[in-house]
């Protein structure tokens, strides 16, 4: 692992897959095939894509049941424990509908709803992660989103994975479809015979997905597009090489681009760490994939102090941070940066992909500068309540008609007027 | 105005302007020119769009001094007085960061941060709203954000409209530049020599501004695409029709493509109100416009009581809903979709544009279903907080350790086992 001197463009930003022309073009064709052949073009699709033949798509009370049986029990049990953990963090999230009444006795306020429907796009293969439903669903049903759709593309033998299906079972999940790819986006966006459609969009996928989200973005609302994982490490001579190698790896091995990056003071931390990553590296199982991640985003920078630290942290808006250091909260507290801050030698990140209970989709890319993590409010909106009273209008009607007149739009005047007129 | 039957596929949907293919290549044109050519690009197009021919972008405080002179003295006064209540509004939206702990000493929070800096977009000519600086400029201003920069294209004169500059001192913005269009957004996104690029991008353009930000999305943050206006007004017996009229023509006035719908169980007040709008279009300076609007989009539903116009509201989610009968707040209560819902007599809807306190910039064509008015969050981020205890990683450890090699991700279960060993 390099060690890097500190330089001002330093940016975990990597390019963006965007599509190519041809596959723009075929997530066209396929939403509008959705949109006007409906269940005939999701089950043509899933035949020619997934290689499944379906009679229906939705998942049935058998099938659950069967899933349970197949699945381990005790990471039921952990997946249970899991989803009370998440459900109790997002909830601290949950915020109700407000109203103030001033001294004139005009009421204002803040209504806060749910979402009627939420859509949660669940990969298929490797990628079928069963954490990825409990995250993506909780905190729409802690929002109280009454309706909550799942897809997920099903394997050749026409089912999902079983831990899918026990995580969604466990979240809460009544609406479960076999079917994937861009033509589930569409079927969510617009509805079919089968599926109604949803408000909103959110879940993982391969570029197909991604483009697909982007095209119906508008008429639903979608979640943000993630890019490849990211890690920082702050770290001092407090901190031990070992688990600072370990934790890097474990964002490395899920992605050929993924970003590990070590920010200390110390030189021989930054020395101890590099030597370790190398002898962790090998026998990986997925060696391949974390070595490469290592070797192009992968990186030590050593700063004058724990402050350069802490600036070049800020600078990289990194998605996971850790900060083990002394007094870590007083550095944390200097953080303005970062998806989610693990503090301390116990707050392994993994244990905030897994358990701890705070959300796991979390800005990459930079984006960390301006989004959050997935959380209760993109499953609620607000609507403004106004309801002005008679001495607060008559206190101010010919302000506010002076004001419209000077935007030159009489008509806004004139409506605020009409209440003078008995 | 048309007496319409309510029917299943009723939406305030318009298809949405997303510009044609010269237009991207024009827009994306401009983005490179001023990526490669800095200020010098962004010169020379103020002086090919705007005309105008400028030595520097910037704003001085003479020219802010010589605004408010030539400002009607009574409208500032309005503006601070619009000021204060939209600032008091939106610091009853300001969150702050929470933390708990849990028994076994695991602490966990959510940071929030404001972004670094916020970029206001304020069109030229007519629609260059001191209303809309306000709107734009104060949420950020609550939510602590430091850095606030306003553009807007000049006019041949090379200056900019007194009432957006009066407006902008008073929200306390700081930095003003004379640039507008697609170069404006592109500076705000990437950075000249003159202006640093900012975190967020908010406020209303033409086609070339929007598409412009859409351009830039990812790279900095924007707000939604604004739509033409909206109202609804779901009114009974007890409403009076010449209100109800000229509340449907303030909408009208501003765009040929603005909706405004009544919603009545009442066939009588449907009458009323058709007759009146009517009667107070002619001689309106902006007749023209609301005459096509009320043409095309306006529309009024009798319904067949307070419960199916509920139903109608909800289903058009629009802009902005007054709500006008007996016992408006148990209506209210049932209203799920609305950006702004102005509740009573006194609440005329452009109390809401100029004076109240909520915000102006409002989901538009139905997206209300999923989207909140422009607020304080759109200007914080969120940061996860974990620190785990000893304690409670000792419980968990082989669970998370568990639940990672059922994922197929051994780096992960290793990080955290890798605490294990001493």
């Amino acid at each position: 692992m390099k060690i890097q001197s500190v330089t001002p463009e330093l940016s975990l930003k990597r390019s963006v897959d965007s599509g190519t022309d041809e596959q723009r073009a075929a997530v066209q064709k396929i939403i509008q095939a959705v949109r006007s052949d409906g269940d005939a073009a999701l089950f043509t699709y899933t035949k020619l894509f997934d290689q499944a033949e379906l009679d229906s798509m939705r998942v049935t009370q058998a099938e659950i049941e069967e899933a349970y049986s197949e699945f381990p029990e005790h990471i039921t049990q952990v997946i249970k424990e899991a989803a009370e953990n998440i459900f109790t963090f997002h909830q601290k999230q949950l915020r109700e509908t407000w109203t103030y009444t001033d001294q004139n006795g005009t009421m204002l306020g803040q209504k806060m709803t749910p979402l009627d429907s939420a859509g949660v796009y669940v990969p298929g293969g490797t990628a079928a992660y069963p954490s990825s439903v409990l995250m993506n669903v909780l905190p729409a049903k802690v929002a109280g989103v009454k309706r909550i759709v799942m897809v997920s593309p099903p394997g050749p033998d026409g089912r999902l994975p079983a831990g899918v299906l026990v995580a969604a079972d466990i979240a809460g999940v009544e609406e479960i479809y076999k079917v994937g790819g861009a033509q589930a986006i569409a079927a969510l966006a617009y509805g079919t015979e089968t599926i109604r459609p949803v408000d909103k969009i959110t879940g993982p996928g391969n570029i197909y997905v991604a483009l697909a989200k982007r095209e119906v973005f508008g008429d639903v609302d979608i979640d943000m597009i993630a890019g490849p994982s990211e890690i920082a490490v702050l770290a001092d001579e407090s901190a031990r090489p070992v688990e600072i190698a370990a934790d890097l790896l474990s964002q490395a091995e899920h992605d050929t681009r993924a970003s590990s990056v070590l920010v200390t003071p110390s030189q021989r931390l930054a020395e101890e760490t590099a030597a370790e990553v190398e002898r962790q590296l090998a026998g990986l199982p997925r060696e391949a994939i974390a070595r490469k991640a290592i070797e192009h985003y992968g990186a030590i920078y050593v700063t004058r102090d724990i402050q350069e630290a802490i600036d070049v942290v800020n600078q990289l808006a990194p998605e996971h941070l850790e900060v083990m250091t002394e007094n870590a909260m007083n550095v944390v507290e200097r953080i303005r940066h970062a998806g989610a801050i693990f503090i301390g030698r116990f707050s392994s990140e993994p244990i905030g992909d897994y358990f701890a209970g705070p959300n796991h989709v979390l800005p990459t890319n930079g984006t960390a500068r301006f989004s959050s993590p997935l959380n209760v409010d993109d499953f609620m909106k607000k609507s403004s309540l106004i309801m002005y009273s008679e001495q607060a209008f008559n206190e101010n009607v010919d302000k506010i008609a002076a004001f419209a007149r000077l935007e030159g739009l009489e008509a806004h005047a004139r409506a605020v007027e009409a209440r003078k007129i008995k």
